[in-house]
């Protein structure tokens, strides 16, 4: 009895991962809009009917497979504001030109724009990536190096307002002179200036 | 024979126009992704037959039904860059608090991703809505009010940036303060400063 509950467990745990490795596949290549479950069940080999028994929804579906998307880069910690912030956004514009998720993330913020549960998806893929920014900036604040007025969304909009704009708006290259401006001129309205009194 | 001429003028005229409007309908409502030739056809009444007479594709009859949307606003000319970039930024968080295209880019950012015919849909409709900030900017440099060492597209990145990432990503509210403080921040680390030498 035991033995036979642990094989339909291993069936059931290969058909999801099947399904959810299938499902990247499809988010990766074409984006959210072309996920759809007859599509995902296709090329799975997986039944509909299993599928939904798993996951009510194909935006249930969709929060799963993107819950591997997008890995943060480590928090660095080198005792200044403005050399974690250098490190922080080289990393972002590296992840910008090649990681998958960049390729990927205007079709999931199209998605939130008119489906709710999307925007859930959405939020928490955001909240993922800036995270670190939100610690270097948290950080720096405590050791007296945030402009006394000025709150660490900020410094996110500064810095990922200007890379995202050009990686997917203008579509200019981000090259290390752009990423070097970026960080100066943040830092220039941000922080407190060695010179302040 | 002059007359029946007009007549299919005026009826090819009219076709043309209601597979436009329904793809436009489409297009707002649902995004690049919700516009179909079949969903169009359905919508309009016009044979699918007749809309690839007109237009030799999906993307090409995207491409005429993009060319209305996002007119870019007025270019101001106050006297001084401060108050021109000021009046544009206001007007484009504006925009993107509250006009159409502000819910449908994501979804032609998506395509551009993707599909090349869609790329240069994607170009022109960024270098029509983007176009005032750099006639704006080039009065200010040769009035010798932009940085020396600064490009017209750093402005850009420095302004449609964080309203775009607030928009778009962080979903957090355009508000007056912040369109306020980007512009000041802008302004600081790209114009030439009042105290320069």
């Amino acid at each position: 009895m035991d033995r036979s509950g642990d094989a339909v467990d291993v069936r059931v745990q290969r058909s999801k991962a099947a399904v959810l490795a299938k499902t990247y596949e499809l988010l990766t290549s074409g984006g959210i809009g072309g996920v759809s479950i007859d599509e995902v069940s296709r090329r799975s080999g997986v039944a509909k009917t299993t599928i939904y028994r798993h996951w009510p929804s194909r935006a249930a579906l969709l929060v799963e497979a993107c819950s591997t998307i997008g890995t943060a880069p480590p928090v660095p910690d080198t005792g200044s504001f403005g050399a974690d912030l250098a490190a922080l956004t080289e990393e972002l514009a590296e992840q910008l030109r090649s990681a998958r998720w960049a390729a990927v993330l205007p079709s999931i913020v199209d998605a939130a724009e008119r489906e709710p549960e999307l925007a859930g998806l959405h939020a928490d893929l955001h909240a993922r990536l800036m995270a670190p920014f939100g610690a270097v900036t948290e950080r720096a604040r405590a050791r007296g190096e945030l402009a006394a007025d000025r709150e660490p969304a900020d410094v996110t909009a500064a810095i990922a307002g200007p890379l995202f704009y050009r990686r997917w708006f203008s579509r200019e290259p981000l090259d290390a002179a752009f990423v070097q401006r970026v960080v100066e001129d943040a830092l220039g309205q941000l922080s407190v200036r060695p010179h302040s009194p």
